[in-house]
């Protein structure tokens, strides 16, 4: 059953790509309008099938949307929200697919206002590769999408939970500050140790890393080719959550090193024990290792 | 073609019943002994195949074996090679499977001396599953396989690389102090890191780091669940190597905190580049993302 009757995708790379494609899909949403800087992205997206047109104007795309979908980068969300706000039509919903809550819900709040319902999203999904080339309507498969519904009636709530289903998803309601202090653990701090990892490796100077290394260094290193300006507009916007928990990832590292160079191999082995047993527990279902 | 006749796999775990099933498979290994401490590890590798017949004894495993293969901890290593120096054949090729290799050929040469002949080995394979019951014929299919062959006869050496081909795997042959400096960069490395990660998170008090988690949280962390015994001993036998690469992992992390408190994005930016573009040249055949 269809639900939105003309969606605009701001943003439409990996994400907002694979959202469209997705509901598509499962039907649930009509026309599609992709929106984006780049020409190349835009073509890109038209070739995939995850709009039905594109274009380089926010304001054009989102008249007569009924679902406007903001996936462009953190640090552009304020502006492309004050830019399109006088052309939003009055029954519309909009969302965005950004990696932290906080800032962006109390943005729409202040932009966005009563004129129209907002709904904050965070999809659990995406690769570290880049653009509507990667996007796929499996990406949201059996992932959590994350939703900071705020003062959103609970009709339109229910009637976004009912799309996010139907791409496959499992919606979570959850407040936009107890959000960011949760993935400030599950993403942004992997994140943040993947890249402090590559750059020490950068600095190892050797250029036989790869022959010499396994999947412990495919999948350690993977992330950290994420793309640079939404990682900078993530650790920014999230650094009060991000930077205690920096602190302990450096503690817990000095702690490693410290019984290594005192050759404490009772302390080394418990504290790689207290690791694995984190890591056991993580994923209590068994279904990833 | 069969090449060794009769084998003793010392420790038979995922590795050594790997190895068995992969060489068996191709056709290159005769009759099989595992030799393992528990008797729940000799019976599984029994069944999944890996190995005619089992035992807890060393000793009698390798009389008449004309291949001798440790997969052993690195930290027992050198009481199995003497425990079995007196049992074995002449004729006898004795390979490891250690994740170090300088300590371990030295052990080799002054445990073995020349006794028989000493191939040192490190599959660059296997997983943080443990175990003869996660073992695979295909483990080590399109890895590297490297070999410290110290003052081995050519014939020797040449005889045991067509083995690691037919299982395979590409052999690459190395002096044992330069593996060990690259390893602690292309593997210690990731691994400490991982396990500093794991540590951190679990000193992060929140059960619900996997609903909120996606792939980077399961990736960064996955190598942690890895065998204790054997990471305490790898740590130990390579900590001259490791040290340094921890202290440019804490410098890399240190900068990148610090960038982050000061708020300077710029440098921020500059350092999320720099790692994209280490991971991006990582694996430059782009068979690997």
């Amino acid at each position: 059953m269809m639900l939105y009757r003309r969606a605009a995708i701001i943003g439409i790379g990996q994400i907002g790509a694979s959202f469209a494609l997705a509901g598509r899909r499962a039907g649930v949403l009509g026309h599609v309008t992709g929106v984006a800087r780049s020409q190349q992205t835009l073509d890109t997206a038209l070739e995939v099938g995850a709009a039905d047109e594109c274009t380089d104007d926010a304001t054009a795309a989102v008249r007569e949307a009924d679902l406007v979908y903001l996936a462009a980068p953190v640090g552009a969300m304020r502006q492309v929200m004050s830019d399109i706000v006088p052309h939003l039509a009055t029954d519309c919903l909009v969302t965005d697919a950004g990696s932290t809550k906080a800032r962006i819900c109390a943005w729409a709040a202040e932009v966005l206002g009563d004129a129209v319902v907002f709904i904050g999203g965070h999809p659990m999904a995406g690769s570290e590769k880049r653009g509507p080339g990667s996007a796929s309507a499996e990406l949201f498969a059996d992932t959590t999408y994350l939703l900071c519904p705020g003062s959103a009636p609970q009709p339109a709530v229910d009637k976004f939970q009912e799309l996010i289903a139907a791409i496959g998803a499992r919606p979570l309601l959850i407040d936009p500050q107890r959000h960011d202090q949760i993935v400030a653990l599950s993403s942004h701090l992997p994140h943040l140790c993947s890249v402090a990892l590559s750059l020490a490796l950068s600095r190892g100077k050797t250029d036989e890393l790869a022959t010499f290394g396994a999947g412990g260094l495919r999948d350690t290193t993977r992330i950290a080719a994420a793309d640079v300006e939404l990682w900078r507009n993530i650790f920014d916007a999230n650094a009060d959550n991000l930077l205690p928990a920096a602190e302990k990832l450096r503690e817990a590292l000095d702690e490693l090193i410290g019984a290594i160079a005192a050759e404490d191999w009772d302390q080394v082995a418990e504290l790689l024990s207290a690791a694995r047993n984190f890591r056991d527990g993580l994923y209590s279902d068994g279904g990833d290792q």
